[in-house]
């Protein structure tokens, strides 16, 4: 089966937003197996959708089409639906009642633009949206399908999962095709070339239909494991014997499974462990405490953080030596030591992680360059150091530092408390 | 002039990167007027390229491609152009030197992979590309013309600013089509709507050559006034005519121009001031710290934070009483104010911004529900508070209590050192 992603709107060309649906219904076809074809983003006019809709159902049997659903007027891919597919817009009583109760709870009154959007195409099935007012719309023209969805990301994502990939699923089962299983596993700390090389005689001896694919980003490397068949169980089995296998030559750097974070698959370590962690930052500014507090139920590992951008917090908040920084700079071993040592004292946490380097593009010298970044963790037993040597891009930079820093104290807390 | 935008690659289409590159090239057209009339992702096979390429050559005056051009083996862009374009592969001794240079200066030697990046259309305008290795790549169509740029983003975004747009520029200029210029004035602190209707009567009056968008983003709106003509100097004393009567009514909620981001913005204004700010966060967990500390610079005014999360911080560290914990809650006008006071304390800044809310999904109540966040911004005079009400995503929550939090502080600067 082969897919197509068509996103309306003008403030995709424009530039005002980037386009996150198409890149969230592209990772879902693929997990299914389905292969998409292509991306066409067109603007919010008749004769450029239907110009859309006819390239898409040319080149692939599923369409799934994100904007143009809300209730202003440059919304009109619904008309445009129904004109294609030679059908009326009919009042929709279901989603009358659940537009007028959704409006009251917030204490308002249905108007006329509310009505309006419970006019939908005869010939489409209505695809139930609890996340917003405009509802999907499923049309079939032979075996193919287009199902048009709204553009706001949460609403669209809601849709995907809990209406269009279920059906999709029925269909692929339906049709007798092989389907495709997978498995992701996560690793952090280690490259691609080097994982590659770790497992070569496993990769050289997969099955036929099987193939791993490897997916890098920022000191994370995702492999994704695939199997084709039409055998359910085997196909576990399968996955299971070459997951074991694998995991048996890299497992120290295996962080989770499927759609996990880092910080996420951290967070949950600590919390199996009973521990709590805080963050002392310097040059990531707080990114590692942003991505550990992205997670909802982060607060019942994650305590707090000091960020000492500047000097004077390193040395009275957290007590680093005024020597040391003299002597060593604040971006050394003996500083980022020090900073440990000050996080567990002021933040009171079982396990602390520091970061301080030089982020770019200025502030680099001949002896410490630009991408100069120490990272340590530690508790009040053991504090473990690391340099890195990262790139010139200030956001990469930090980025890759929190990766590092989060992949630091999961193997910290591993190595610490999975012996005991 | 119309423009099409062609991204090439697999890894877009299986979802294993989200397609920015698209957005800043729609964004960097946009500003010159020119329309973007689709964008187009397609995989790296010749006949897709090939397709995608008659498709966008059809629609459009000026098509920017990306993708395809590193020197894997799946990169194949470089050859079709040649075949499209019926020229040849030379060795372009330029490059070659400009490459050995490069992969000298990271210690290693130029190898084959090297040697076969220069190769490149001899019909080709070879565009430089000091940020990495494959250059872009101009190609003319009668009055058409084709740009390819590789797909890594700093290298697409160099290109584009430094060799794509010049040359725009001056096609522009010369094809005596009326140009576009415009002005951004960026906005923080109230809402589309609010703002339609103070200004409605300057957006009635505007000549029909102007225009005048609303781009709006969590709490931040972006307006963006254009005006279309052939008389520079005119043009531009319009926009300052307009721009001036439109801040004459919204002033106060004025941060910035153009690209400006609020932190940078912020941090501008305190620089201004010579004031250095703290932030200490509960419910953000590190976002505000995070916008500031991304803009490089920000150390000359942004000294560091305190990040309360769990309870026990805000009291220990931040001196907030337990008893106001216990008879007001974390989330509350009392707690914020203190968390100032202790953030002012601690981080020995002049100003101190802080947040503490209930982000979600859980931890909601009957009396403070999810969405329910208290913001302060003070100095060692006067402290502010305001209570925010948000919605339900988590995510969305703690942007906009950062961005919130960023435009308080610029709020209290601006009132309180402004008048001196």
């Amino acid at each position: 089966m082969r897919a197509y992603i068509l996103t309306i709107g003008d403030e995709i060309l424009i530039g005002q937003v980037t386009d996150t649906n198409a890149a969230h219904m592209a990772t879902a076809l693929s997990n299914e197996g389905v292969d998409v074809v292509e991306h066409l983003s067109v603007s919010d006019t008749r004769p450029a959708i239907l110009d859309g809709l006819e390239r898409a159902l040319a080149k692939s049997d599923l369409v799934l089409m994100t904007g143009g659903l809300g209730p202003t007027k440059d919304d009109i891919t619904k008309a445009v639906l129904a004109e294609y597919f030679a059908t009326e817009l009919v009042f929709h009583e279901p989603t009358w009642e659940r537009l007028q109760a959704l409006v009251r709870r917030f204490g308002r009154e249905p108007n006329e633009s509310h009505r309006v959007q419970c006019f939908l195409p005869a010939a489409a099935e209505i695809l139930t949206n609890k996340r917003g007012t405009a509802p999907g719309m499923l049309f079939r023209k032979g075996r193919k399908m287009v199902v048009s969805m709204p553009g706001v990301p949460y609403e669209m994502r809601y849709l995907v999962g809990r209406e269009v990939l279920p059906r999709l699923r029925t269909l692929l089962d339906s049709d007798g095709e092989p389907k495709l299983r997978s498995v992701t596993i996560l690793t952090a700390g280690a490259g691609e070339s080097v994982i590659a090389e770790q497992i070569a005689e496993i990769e050289a001896s997969l099955p036929e239909t099987m193939s791993l694919a490897y997916l890098p980003n920022l000191g994370t490397v995702r492999l994704r494991l695939s199997i084709r068949g039409r055998d359910d169980e085997a196909m576990e089995a399968e996955l299971r014997k070459y997951r074991t296998r694998i995991e048996a030559v890299i497992g120290g750097i295996v962080y989770g499974y499927g759609n996990q974070n880092l910080a996420g698959a951290t967070g949950e370590m600590l919390l199996e462990y009973g521990l709590t962690l805080g963050t002392v930052e310097s040059c990531t500014g707080g990114r590692v405490a942003q991505l550990l507090t992205s997670n909802p139920g982060s607060s019942g590992y994650f305590h707090g953080s000091v960020i000492s951008y500047d000097n004077r917090v390193k040395r009275d908040l957290l007590g680093v030596a005024t020597d040391t920084l003299a002597e060593h700079g604040a971006v050394s071993e003996a500083t980022v030591r020090e900073m440990v040592r000050g996080g567990l004292k002021q933040l009171g946490t079982d396990v602390v992680v520091a970061t301080s380097g030089i982020a770019g593009p200025g502030g680099g010298t001949e002896e410490k360059p630009v991408g100069t970044i120490w990272v340590a963790v530690g508790n009040q037993e053991r504090i473990e150091a690391k340099l890195l040597r990262a790139g010139k891009d200030r956001e990469r930079n930090i980025t890759y530092t929190a990766f590092q820093a989060l992949n630091l104290v999961r193997k910290f807390v591993s190595s610490t408390f999975r012996a005991n």
